[in-house]
Formats: structure tokens, C-alpha cells, sequence
């Protein structure tokens, strides 16, 4: 569909938070087919390090000069959600392929105008749902696909912990920046996993609910570690700490709950596919278990691998979708369903009454 | 409200399946202010033989003669679900207070009618949701009234089992027979505690879906043990064993996820109680814990206790209510919220979307 | 080894507690190929009202007739463990064939007498080691045997409930009567399991503790519900409710740690077989799990079954054993390792060392 | 008991591995009161690194400068567990404070020369017992030390991974480097804790069985990750795996098990303290839980915080204890028990027979 370049595929990389230091930039560094041209970030002194450590020649703290060079390729957007949008459209309008990460946009509208954006240019534009290049995900996708759980009844995504609000009163916790909290920072995993392995592509409806109780007196979470910590505690906390609801679908009906932080401390982060012959629970980043009952004996089989790093093989695939013009499993174009399922939970959740589709 | 009757209670069982036979007729034999006067079952030879273990002099296997009776204060009406409302009904009319196991009926207007006809008769008429005379129900109730939680965000009710659908073929999976499968059956004691911890008196949507995939193959559905059983190959299976909702209340949202049966092996039966300062995981029948965040110790206490059985107290009361007029837990008027529930509930699966009650 | 004898086989049951009534009655009145011909308790009334259901013509309260009568061809002890060696010895005197309720006995060197006696009688003398008629039983000892799991490095046993101790004050924990507690009445079955499982035929060294700390003050004892109950505060508790130990063997070593009631409430029953290529976690009662690691695949296997009644298919065995002089899984030779190894156990956790006996 | 010095303390680092670069030099150069002198590892680049991190002036691939400095008042040895004895010697010799890594030695008569040397130099000699200034395990032995668990009966530690050898093939698993496996590398913290906790001063005999079954065929371990990885193919692996044992001593008896690897995937890596009254389950690292049964009811109460880091505690109580002569917990007298254990323990699974020390 888009144009393909020729290598090595001249990359700048927009934003260098923890998501690009410690996967993005690592993979792409390594990738004989591919140069970083240019780092970008707000903080002067941790791209000016970035830059040593990966041997990159130009950096900024603004975004302008990279996307107007013309020696850039594609760029990844790895910014705050609520620059996702504009940012790579500008980009895809500038003729750049772009990587953006998750989730495309805090809003679904936008992310059906990068779309249209990237139709429009011609240029490619994946978004970060990683989990589509994990094994354990590609494996639990076949068995459902080949038939090895018979009809899927039903799917059940948790993704509730005890304490793990992270960065408390900071960037993740205004709305203003991230656009949302757990529901869009970890139930959009939770739901492209459940919606990718069962090929659901559309929504019939959806009802939500969220709440932010726990994390509102930030100076009274109670708490063992915070990633993207430490709390601000003259910060903002006005998201969703908590999540719930169900999704009719195409295909088999979604329900889940999550929680950045619940007062209970029993951890679940899993996914539940319910066959009417066989299940399988799939633990969020470490295996899963396969549930049988044949000839009156009941099998479970845990099943466990080292697996290759998910975000290195996505980027990998990234790059070749650029040069190459091969498929992506994380087109934008695939990922429509996820954005809008989680537009209209929230706007469930707003309006305290289901959101009908049909 | 009812009227009151001269002691003992001179009482009547009408169905003497294990309901009846294990807990409720234990119960009234060594209450002494009740008489057993009649008991009524279709297998003549179970009603004989218990009325010469607890000495009844009445037995029947037709309800007729013991409704008629006047000298029966009360009945307990422990038939096949979809009996509960018409003879329940015609006992009221006959004067007598009625004791009804859950659920009241099968359908939310038969419930209004059998209170109705209880509120005409001026008679009593309590539904048999024993949980509310539970040890740790009550107390998982009053911490939540007196603030210990905070407010409440959220319920989950979770009644997931492995392989547990009860007499697969008979009675408890046959639609015209009970009426409904875990919801019905199961989903009705959760949301029960649900409501009655947390004061919710009415509810403003329900969502629901439903699915039969696993016990619909009665040949093929392997299993451990079965209660209510054994499985009748050639019998019918036409109600859900899975069962997963969002009901919006005037308090608290509550979702939960029930299967009599579904390919996952981990049993999960309880309620979870999400407040903003502390939460409460209340295990179905056996204790709860209570977790609390407060001055940066995260602290899980769970409790048990050996316990009052719950069903004779729920009996007990019943006794004492017909007696002296005093207060019950399961008046019928106090169950309507629960009943209305469950049907929109099914009625949400059937048409595919949120049912509204605002 | 032992004579046969034309069927049927003609029995007389020694002790009609829990065990008897329970399991064996039903056992052998089921079965074609006996004949009960008597039944002997000290408790009159509970011997007349088993003996009207199981229609068996012959009652006492003293053990001599039965043991007298040349019409018996085999008997069952089912007494309280202190009577087992005298009762057992004192029927194949007589000519019958024994079975004994576990443990044999209270001391090894009865033991030994037991089986001198049984083969000076000509007469089979089997143990009530169930387990070894348990299908997962079976099936793990027949993974080990065909090498499935490698070389067995080390095979531990966990016996710890939380509050279990039987019949607080009663026979159970009279050490007159049991001859021990728990390492006696649990311990036996999984030093068991993991003898025969293991093909371990003698031990080299026994080395263990004991100690009778939580059921001491039987009046302050909490509990949630009591097998062999309920208390009897003024009664006797001088048997051990926790045992730890290591027995070195001439296979691998078994270490075990376990417990009626202890201070921790975590429910642990069951039997780890630590093998270098794969291991196998048994439940006690209820599947086990293979855990295997080919290819840098970690895959854990639970499996579960609807089992046959291992105590009925014991039975069985041992009918046939009298008739037809057929192989049984507990004929007292066999069980010599493990009677031996509990009696240096609780020597060595009086003398406060290591009793070796290479 | 040692002699005292003038802050600052000026220290050198021997050996600069993970556990001195990842926690002490932070400590250390927190600290106001240390001056870092010297870093010495046999890594030159690693070395230089460190030295240019942390500002430190000398650097050496050679022990001798640092420890022939008279400027040096104290040294921390970080090296292989095979050196620790007589470079600790050197540098009392030295008149050198010296804080050693655990295990102080690998062998027990080692840990007397070292403790020998320290009171002949009048130097303090503290080994990494780290635990002991953890505030979990603290809080544990107060509890123990004030009564709330009654007499203590038992002590039993758990400490087993399903798949986690360190560094398989390399110094972790080189007998001739870290003169044992997973006893001296874990057991060494678990006796610890549970000795330490319980005041147990002296042993009156060790029973132990180890094995190194899983790590043997280097090659085929199967994982998921490794710390202090990853595998040397080519490399050894002479040590345990796997290791098992019951001590006496003049308090309760302690029973363990544990591995580095072992086919059984459940985690568990905790010590029971089961006392009569109550008992209390640690987690290793991780808060613990009381088990309480007052009155009828049972009441499990586990507690987590965000701890001080214990590493850090103990190395600013050894600054103390150098520039203040100051109490230190970690005082090679104190550890001679936990030594001697191990020592024994070792001795015991080599001879087949339990070791008597009375």
C-alpha cells in the first residue's frame, strides 16, 4: 500500500523517554539496515547523552528540524498521547513513514484522521501494540484460529493491580497529557490482544464504567515502588485509576476489569479465551495455559518459553515495511477496532448508559 | 406489617428435595415453636421415610391437601423453580405465610405478583437468600456502612468454577424446569450480597451476555464430581453456564463473571468490595479479607470464623416473623432489586443490548 | 505365598467405625464374592443398625465369636490402632485371612510379628495403604518407573493443614490408643506414596522432630470444623500434631515436613518427585502436575481424573487375594520401609538424633 | 571490642562485581562520613569505569597497593567467595576494618581464622548479613523476642526456584571458586534469618542430603532468564542445585529445602516461624504474614512497606562501627552458628549420615 524507500532507512526518533531509550533505540541501533539520524527531546541533556551512547549526529530539543529534513525516512513518534496525533500526521504529511506508539491518539476521531493521513500520503504508519510480535500471543492467536478451543464464548481480559499507578501527579496521571489512565494506558493492550487472537474486527457496543478513588489524595497513596515514579505530590491526578465493562462484538463478547491501583492485592493480568472445548488463560507477558477436557480427563498445560524481545521484532518489522513495503501486524488500519471500543467505553463510562454501534 | 399467629407454628413443606431434606427440615425438627404438620414431595417413598425420621404425621404427594389444611400457620415452598410463583401465591390467598427458596421466580413479574399477593393476604412472604443471615456477610456489611471502606467504587462478583453445573440433563438445566442456569441460580446469591452490603435498592441499566457451550454436549462434557447429580445423557440442556455483566446502580456499579462451568481450571467465588480507602474480598461461605492502605503499610487481613449455619437462622427469623411480626432479611419487597436485575439481565443477553431503567 | 479358599469368601468386619462404615461395608457388600457373616463394635446400637442395612446376620460387641467361628474365612480389623498387632495375630492364628486397617502397628517390632504370624499361618495379612490402588498414584509410579522424569534426585513430602486435627481429645490423640499422631495417621500414607512410587525398599538413616504445641490447651483451640469430632476439652492430647524429618534411603532421600495444625495457613498436601529431567507434584487425593523442560520449553502438565474408589479396588484385591491367591499392592512384606521408617522417626525425635541403621 | 578511627573513613572496594557496583559503592559514596580510596577489581575497564562514576582517585587490577595503603582504614571484600578468607586476614593483619561478603568463608574453619585475625588485630570483621538490617525481618524477630507466637516449635525455610542457577557454567557454579551452590549462595541467608530471629546460638547437629542434577548438562538447561548470566557452555558446574536438611540446635529445630533449579515450577522462597500460640510466614524480601487464632477466630495478617534498603543500613552501621566502635549485627562472632550449619551441612550429605555436634 505505501512506498517503500531505499535502505538504509534514515530514522529520527521524537521524544527519548523510557520507551524509546530502553527498546526503540536499542533495536534500531542494531539494525544493520537502518540509521538514526536524528534523536529529539525536551530534555537537552539526556538526548545530548542519548546521542553519545548510540553514536547519533543530530539531535534537538524541537521537533521542526527533524521532521522538515529531507533525509529522514520515517520517524517514531514516541511523545506524550496527546501529541500523538498532530505530530504524525505532520509527518506523514512531510513523506515520512511513522511508528507511533500506543495508543495512536487520546481521542478516536484522531485516529481516524491519521489515517486518512496515511492514505493520503502514502506512507505507512504502525502503531505500538508490541504484543502482535510476541510468540506467546502468536501462538494463543493459532490455536485459536486453528480450532484447538472450538467456538470462542467468551473473553475476559484482567489487568488489576494492587499498587501501580505510575508516576503519580505526573504526565501519566493528566488527563490533559496522557488523555486517559489505566483503561488507556493497559486495557488497549488488553483488548488488542483479546481483539487480534480472535479476529474481531468491529464493535456493537459498548458499556463501561471507570473511577479514580485511589490515586485522588496523592499524598496518602499508600505504596511499595512506582514506575515512572516518584509521586509529584503537588501534581495532577484526574484519570481513571480503575476500569471496567463489557463489549459485544463480531465476534465473542469482551468483559474486563483493570485497576492501576485497587484495595485488592490480589494481582491478575491475564486474558481469559473461553472455547467450548478447550480455554486458555494468557498470562500479559509470560506464557499461558491451555485448559482441555477430552475423554473425561482434565489437562492443563502451562506453557512457558524465552521468548524474543516483542518490541525488537515489531521495530524489525517496522523497518521492513518501510524498505520493503512487507505487511505490518500493527497497521493502523488493523488497530481501528481497539481505538474505538476504548473512545466509546469512556464515552460509556461519561454518559452512564451503554453506547450502541449497530 | 404481616399479621402474627399463636405459637407453635404449625408448618407445611411442600417439595422434599435436598433443600429441604438437609437444611430446612433439620432446622424446623428442632425449633419448638414450630409443628411439622405436613410434608409434601411427588416421590411417595422420600416423603414417607422423612416424616418417620422427623415424625410428621402428614405426608402427601400433592400439594392440595396441606394448602387446604387450616390449620397450617406456614409454608415452605421448596419446588422446582418454575412452581415457586403460583403456589406461593395460592398459599397467601390461603392464609398461610410463605417461606420461597430462591429464585422467588423466574420471571420479575411473577415476583411482583407473589408480593402483591402478600401484601393483600397480609401475609409474610420471605425468599430464602440465606447468605443474608451469613456471619461474614453481616459484618463485611457493617464495616461498609460504618465507612471503613470509604466510599465504594466498584463490585465485582466473580462465581467461575471449572466443571460444577449440577445435575447436567435434569431439572436444574432444563429452561422450563428452573427457570435459567448460573445466573439464576448462582449470579442470584452474588449480587444479593452485592446489593445488600452496599445498600443499592435500585438498579438504572443491566448488561448482559450469556452462553450454554459446555454442558450442551452432555455425552462429551467431562467432569470430577457432580452435585445434583448424576448426568442424564439423553436429558436437556438449554440454559447458560456462563453468564458475564455490567448492572448500573443507584450505588455502585457492580460487574461480575459466573460459569457453572468453563475451560478454565482456577475456581474464583467471591465478592470484591472496591472502596477508596480500604476494599474487601468476601470468599463465598468462608471468610474474607479486609485490605487496608494506611500510612504507607499496605495490610491484608483475612477472617474466619466457625459460624452459625446460615440457613437456620434465615429459618429461625422466618419462625419468629410469622410468630411475633418481627423483622426479616429476605421479606420479598427487600429482594426486588436482585430480581429486577437478573431478569434485565437475561433480557440484555437475549436482545443483544443494555437494558434501561432510568 | 498364601492358601486359597472357595468363594465366597466369608468375612467378619473388626470395628465398625468410619473406616468400616464408610468405605469397607459398602465395599464388600457390593460385591459379588462375599459374604458378610459378621460384624463386631463395642457400640451395640451401631452394630445392629449396620448390620439391618447391610443385612448381615451375625452381631456382637466382643471379638471372640467372630474370631472363633471356623465359618470366617478372613477377617477385617478395623479397631483403634493399639489393637491392630494382637487382633491381627491372634485371627491368622486362626486361620484367616487379615486385613489391617493402617498403620499395621503402633511399634515395628509388631510389625514384624504381624508378618512372622501371617507366614507361619499360611495366611495373607494385607495393610490398608490405599493409595496404592489410586490411579494417580499408579500412573506417577509408572512415569517414574519408565523413566519420564530421569533420575529422581529427591522426593519431599508436605502434610500441613491449617486446623485439622481429628477428634481433639478423643481417640485420635490419645497416644494409648493411636500410638501416635500425625507422622502415625498422615505421615504413613506419604512416606508411603513416595516409597512405592520410588521403588524404595529399605532406609538407611531416620532423622526427625516432632512436636504437640497447638492442640495442648484443647480448650482454646480454634477451628473451623473437625473430622473425627468434636472436641472433648476434659480429654487427652498427647500425640504430636506436627512432624518434620529426612529419611535417607536406598533410593533418594525423602524429607517431609508436616502437620495437623500449625500457626501458618497455607493447605499443603502434597508430593514432590524431583527428578533431573522432569518432576512430578502429586496432590494428595486430587491429579498431579509433570513438569517437564525440553527444548527451553518449561511445560507444567495438570492432570485430573474421575478416579475409581482406590479404597473399593483395595478391597477388591484383597477378596480375590483370599480366593484365588492373586498378587496384592499391600501385603505387609511390601510395607516394611515404611512402617520401619515412622518408628525410627519418632525415635529419633526422642533421643534428639539421627538414628542410622546401615 | 575494635578500635575506633577519625571520619572520615577512607575505604577500598575489593572487587567491583555486581553487588559492590550496584549497591555498595552507592552506599558508600552517599555516605558524608567515608572517603573512597581505592577500587580494585581485576577488570581493568570495569574498574575505570567505577573510578570515574564515583570520583575515585586509586585504581588498581592488584589487591597488594590497596591493602599495604596505610591510608586506608577499612576495606570491603567483594570478591569470589574463595579469596574472602585470606584477604580478609591480610587486611586485619593490615590493621584494616574489614566488611567481608557472605558466606564469610567457604569452609568453617576459615571463619574462625578470619574472627581469630579480627581479635588479634583488634579490628571490627563484619560479614554481609544483610537481612538482619532489613526491617521485615526485624519487625519478625521483635515480634518473636516480645511472645506474640508463644513458644517456638519449628522453624522451616523454603527457598526454591523452578529455573534459577546463576551465571550456569561460570564462578556461581565452580566449586573451586564459589566453594558451594545453592546452600552457601541462599541457605547461608535463610538459616541466617531464621537463627537470628529466633536467637539461636549454637547447633547440636546437622542432617543434610544436596544434589546438582538440573545444572549438570549445561547445555540443555532450559530457562527463561539468568542472572549473573548468561551460560557458559564449556563451563562448570560442580556445586548443588538442590539441597535438603534438618538442623537441632539450642532453640527450635530447622528444616529445609531448597534449589537453585529444581523441576517443580512453584515458587517459594519464604521461613516459617510456627510458634504455639501463632506463627508468622516471611516472605524473602517481601513483607510477611501472622497467622493469629484468639477466640475462635482465625485471623491471617500480612503486612508489606516500602523498606530503607537493608544493604545500605548495614554498610552505614559498618561506618559506624569502624569511625565509632558503634554495635554492628553482622559481627563475625555473631554469624559462627549459621557458618557451622552450613559447614556441617555440607559434611553431613557427603558422608550419608547426620553430623553430631553435642
Amino acid at each position: 500500500m505505501a512506498a517503500s524507500c531505499t535502505p538504509p532507512l534514515r530514522t529520527a526518533v521524537l521524544g527519548c523517554g523510557a520507551i524509546a531509550s530502553l527498546a526503540h533505540l536499542p533495536s534500531l541501533s542494531s539494525n544493520p539496515r537502518v540509521v538514526l539520524r536524528w534523536l529529539v527531546d525536551a530534555d537537552p541533556e539526556r538526548v545530548r547523552r542519548l546521542a553519545e551512547t548510540y553514536g547519533v549526529g543530530r539531535v534537538s530539543t524541537r521537533l521542526e528540524e527533524a521532521l522538515d529534513d529531507p533525509q529522514v525516512d520515517a520517524v517514531l513518534v514516541c511523545l506524550p498521547n496527546h501529541l500523538h496525533a498532530e505530530v504524525s500526521i505532520r509527518a506523514l504529511e512531510a513523506g515520512k513513514h511513522v511508528f507511533c506508539e500506543k495508543p495512536a491518539a487520546t481521542r478516536h476521531e484522531d485516529v481516524l484522521r491519521m489515517q486518512a493521513a496515511s492514505l493520503e500520503a502514502g506512507r505507512r504508519l504502525c502503531i505500538g501494540f508490541h504484543n502482535r510480535y510476541d510468540d506467546d500471543v502468536s501462538t494463543v492467536r493459532e490455536r485459536i484460529r486453528s480450532g484447538t478451543l472450538g467456538r470462542i464464548l467468551h473473553v475476559h481480559c484482567a489487568f488489576r493491580e494492587h499498587r501501580s499507578i505510575p508516576g503519580l501527579g505526573g504526565p501519566f496521571t493528566t488527563s490533559a497529557i496522557s488523555g486517559g489512565g489505566v483503561l488507556l494506558d493497559w486495557g488497549v493492550h488488553f483488548l488488542d490482544i483479546a481483539f487480534h487472537c480472535t479476529g474481531i474486527g468491529s464493535i456493537r457496543s459498548a458499556s463501561g464504567v471507570v473511577s479514580g478513588g485511589i490515586g485522588r489524595d496523592i499524598g496518602r497513596y499508600a505504596y511499595l515502588d512506582m514506575w515512572a515514579g516518584p509521586p509529584v505530590v503537588d501534581g495532577r491526578f484526574d484519570v481513571e485509576d480503575f476500569a471496567a465493562g463489557l463489549v459485544r462484538t463480531d465476534g465473542p463478547p469482551v468483559s474486563f476489569i483493570g485497576a492501576w491501583a485497587q484495595n485488592v492485592a490480589d494481582r491478575e493480568m491475564h486474558i481469559d479465551f473461553l472455547g467450548d472445548r478447550a480455554g486458555i488463560r494468557l498470562f500479559y507477558g509470560g506464557g499461558y495455559t491451555l485448559f482441555e477436557a477430552e475423554g473425561g480427563i482434565l489437562t492443563d498445560t502451562r506453557i512457558r518459553t524465552r521468548k524474543a524481545d516483542p518490541r525488537r521484532r515489531m521495530m524489525d518489522a517496522f523497518v521492513e515495511a518501510c524498505l520493503a513495503g512487507s505487511g505490518h501486524r500493527c497497521d493502523i488500519g488493523d488497530t481501528l477496532a481497539v481505538s474505538l471500543a476504548v473512545d466509546r467505553l469512556y464515552q460509556s463510562a461519561q454518559q452512564g448508559k451503554e453506547i450502541d454501534l449497530c
